[in-house]
């Protein structure tokens, strides 16, 4: 994998963004590169109702360990979750995100975690503002010719969040994972 | 991977237990042999409490997958989870099963989920039984010159309720994950 960047380095980084969930997990790359960052690829890991969990959150490992093989990133941001309807839900949404950092993690990244919240500040201006806002302006931020499905969407936005962070002055405070 | 084998047949199977915790996930491989099962080995993953989250993850998958590959198990039997404190708590309890499914799924055993209280209750006898007893219990099921340590003890007796049910008459519903 590649050496991480330190905070003063300027030099291109590519960034993998994932919002992990059990049936449809987000992800996306981006090469910081300026003035516009450039999307590597992206794409959503969908997992039919009728999959038993343990099938999911195999495919969600492999995706994702074959994606960061190819893109080879330094770095990966992921989701931060505070808050869930009950406990059920918390704990799938915990197994997700376990299938995806430990790929992530086996692969070497320096892995960082933002708030949903702080993302949409970052890309919209705007905390809660509706995913399609995001999508566009993520579409945008990178020159896509299609808006990417709404996961990958946000994916890619955690990524862009993080390529946007001012060491000096940071928008989100880096939290590592 | 052996071939999963159906309710009737009475060939000795392999099967590994998982207690999955963030800092101590505790397993155990037995063989069901007659009339006692044999264990093959146990043991716990332990992540100091400096460790970032995403180590320990990889930790666990990478632990659980070469001990599978050196036990070749069928079926692996996990503690099912119906109660945390909190939200984070939850989902840190999901990442670690995250981390330790993904090692059982990608290896393609048979995955079953087991509630703490059926264990007890098969094992002890007693739904609320303490830990220690469990353990007791576990070390002369097995025969074990030493009573394992709680985290490999828990899993073990997993794996023992496992190879104790009787598909004509379950102590456990087998829920598949």
């Amino acid at each position: 994998m590649n050496a991480p960047a330190s905070a003063g380095d300027k030099s291109p980084q590519i960034l993998l963004g994932i919002d992990p969930s059990l049936r449809g997990t987000g992800f996306g790359f981006i090469r910081t590169t300026t003035p516009q960052a450039t999307a590597l690829g992206h794409g959503t890991i969908k997992c039919p109702a009728d999959w038993r969990k343990s099938r999911c959150l195999a495919l969600i490992a492999r995706t994702l360990r074959e994606r960061i093989e190819e893109f080879q990133p330094s770095v990966c941001v992921i989701e931060g979750l505070f808050y869930a309807q009950n406990f059920k839900t918390a704990l799938t949404m915990g197994e997700a995100r376990g299938a995806a950092l430990v790929a992530a993690a086996e692969a070497g990244l320096e892995i960082y975690e933002i708030a949903p919240r702080k993302v949409k500040q970052a890309i919209v201006g705007f905390g809660a503002a509706q995913k399609e806002a995001v999508g566009r302006m993520v579409q945008r931020m990178l020159g896509l010719e299609d808006q990417p499905e709404p996961d990958a969407a946000d994916a890619l936005a955690l990524a862009l969040t993080h390529a946007q962070t001012n060491p000096r002055n940071p928008l989100t405070v880096l939290k590592k994972v």
